[in-house]
C-alpha cells in the first residue's frame, strides 16, 4: 500500500486516539565500535530520512508516551529519555504532505516535543514498521539528508548531551556494563567533538571516584590486556548531582 | 462579571484563534533590593495564585508566543525568554474548572510548554488583566500556594537557572546595568541556594573576565563607596559559549 492510501486509512483512528497537534521525536543514540550513532527511520515513498517519532494518546503522560514509541521502534524496555526542546516553526512542515487533503491528521500543525534517548546499543533491534521502508543505526558524522526540520532536532540533542555530559548518567547508558578507559575517552570524545589529552583524562575520571576497577583485565586480543571499569552507581549519582566539577 | 461567565463568553474565540491543548507557562524573575522575585497573577474569584500564561495563536512561533504573552503581563519588550520544560501529566488540571461544561476552552487537557524570563524588575509594571485580580511581584522564599502544577513549574524554572548560570547571560538580564560585586555575589548565592565566600568569588568574577570596573564608584552613602562594575557583552558571549569553567 501506498505512504497516502496507509495513511488516509489511518487518519481517522488517528483523530480518535491522540492529542492533536502534538507530536514526539527521538534522537536515540547508542555507542558502538567506537563510534556515536543514532537511530533513522525512512518513511515509505519518501526520499529522506527521519527521527524516530509518533503522537500522544488521549490517556498517556509524555514520558510514558515517548517510551512506548520507543519501544515499538526498538523491542527495548526502561530507555533512559530526557526531554530537550519542543520545536514548533509555524512553517516546519511546509511543503511535507503537500498532496493531501488538509482533514489527514499528518496534514496539522504540529508542536513537536524532542526527547534523547541513550540506549546499549545491542539492547535494541530496530524496527521497520507499517509506515516505514527503513530503520537503522546510522554514524554521527555520516548523516543523511532528513525531512523537515529533523537535522535540526538532531542537532540540538547531541549539543544538549555535550551540556549535560557532566549532570546525566551519560557514559553509564551509552556504555556496556564493563569497559576500558580508551573506550570512555572515546564516547567523551566524540560527544565534545575534540580530543582529550589520554594522561589527564585518565586523571581526571579516576579523580572523580565515580568508577571501579574490575580485578580481571579484559582478555583475549593480541596486546596487553587492557583495564576493565565500570560506574560505581551509588557514588555516580551522588557525583552527577552538583554536577562533576570540571570542564573539559 | 463572574470568571465563569467571563470564560464562557471568550470560549469560542479561544478555539477559534489558538492551537488547541497547548499552553504556555513563565516564571520571571527579577532581582530587588537584594531579593530575587517572581511574578504571580491571581485568576478572578480563584483562592490560589499562578504563573502568568496564555495560549500559541494558530500564525504564531512558539517564542514569539510566550513573548506576547509576557509583554500584554509586564509592558516589557525583548524579553529574555528560555523555554526549559514540557508538563503534560494526565491528570494537571484535575478538580480545576470542575464546574465548567466540557466544551469550555479552560477544560481541555492543556500541555504546557514552562519558559523562564529574565527581566530588570525596574522595565516591568505588572498588568492585572481582564480575568485576574492580582498581578505582582513575590519573593521567592514568600510563595503563597500556586494552582495545579504551577509550584512544580517554578521549582524546575529556579533548578533550571541553576543550572545554567554557566552558560546563560542570568546576571546581565537581571542586573541593572551598573552593579556592585556584593550585589553580583548575593543574586548568585540565591540563585545556587547557598552562601559563597566573599574572597573566593570576587576571584573567581575576575578571573572570568567578563567585567569591566568603572572609573567611578557609586556616590551616595555613609561608608566608603563601593566600586561598579558592569558586563563585558563581547567577553561575557564568547565566555558563555563554552561555559564558565569552574562550578562554584
Amino acid at each position: 500500500m501506498s505512504l497516502k492510501k496507509l495513511l488516509e486509512k489511518k487518519s481517522e483512528v488517528l483523530w480518535q486516539e491522540n492529542i492533536p497537534h502534538i507530536s514526539i521525536d527521538c534522537a536515540v543514540f547508542g555507542f558502538h565500535e567506537s563510534s556515536l550513532k543514532v537511530l533513522l527511520t525512512k518513511l515509505k515513498d519518501q526520499p529522506l530520512w527521519s527521527l524516530p517519532g509518533g503522537y500522544m494518546s488521549k490517556e498517556e503522560d509524555l514520558k510514558e508516551a515517548a517510551g512506548r514509541i520507543l519501544n515499538e521502534r526498538t523491542g527495548a524496555e526502561d530507555i533512559y529519555l530526557q526531554q530537550f526542546k519542543v520545536f514548533a516553526k509555524v512553517n516546519r512542515s511546509e511543503g511535507f504532505f503537500e498532496e493531501f487533503d488538509n482533514s489527514l491528521w499528518h496534514k496539522q500543525r504540529f508542536i513537536s516535543i524532542g526527547f534523547y534517548a541513550l540506549v546499549a546499543y545491542t539492547d535494541v533491534v530496530p524496527v521497520v514498521d507499517e509506515f516505514s521502508d527503513g530503520c537503522e543505526w546510522v554514524d554521527i558524522n555520516a548523516l543523511p539528508e532528513m525531512m523537515m526540520d529533523h537535522r535540526e532536532i538532531f542537532d540540538k540533542a547531541l549539543v544538549t548531551l555535550r551540556r549535560q555530559l557532566n549532570y546525566k548518567p551519560i557514559g553509564d547508558k551509552l556504555l556496556p556494563e564493563e569497559f576500558t578507559m580508551p573506550e570512555l575517552q572515546k564516547l567523551y570524545e566524540i560527544i565534545l567533538d575534540k580530543k582529550l589529552n589520554r594522561g589527564n583524562f585518565y586523571r581526571k575520571m579516576i579523580g572523580y571516584d565515580i568508577l571501579d576497577k574490575l580485578d580481571e583485565p579484559r582478555k583475549g586480543g593480541a596486546h596487553k590486556a587492557p583495564n576493565l571499569y565500570k560506574f560505581n552507581a551509588e557514588k555516580y549519582t551522588t557525583a552527577l548531582k552538583n554536577g562533576l566539577k570540571e570542564g573539559w
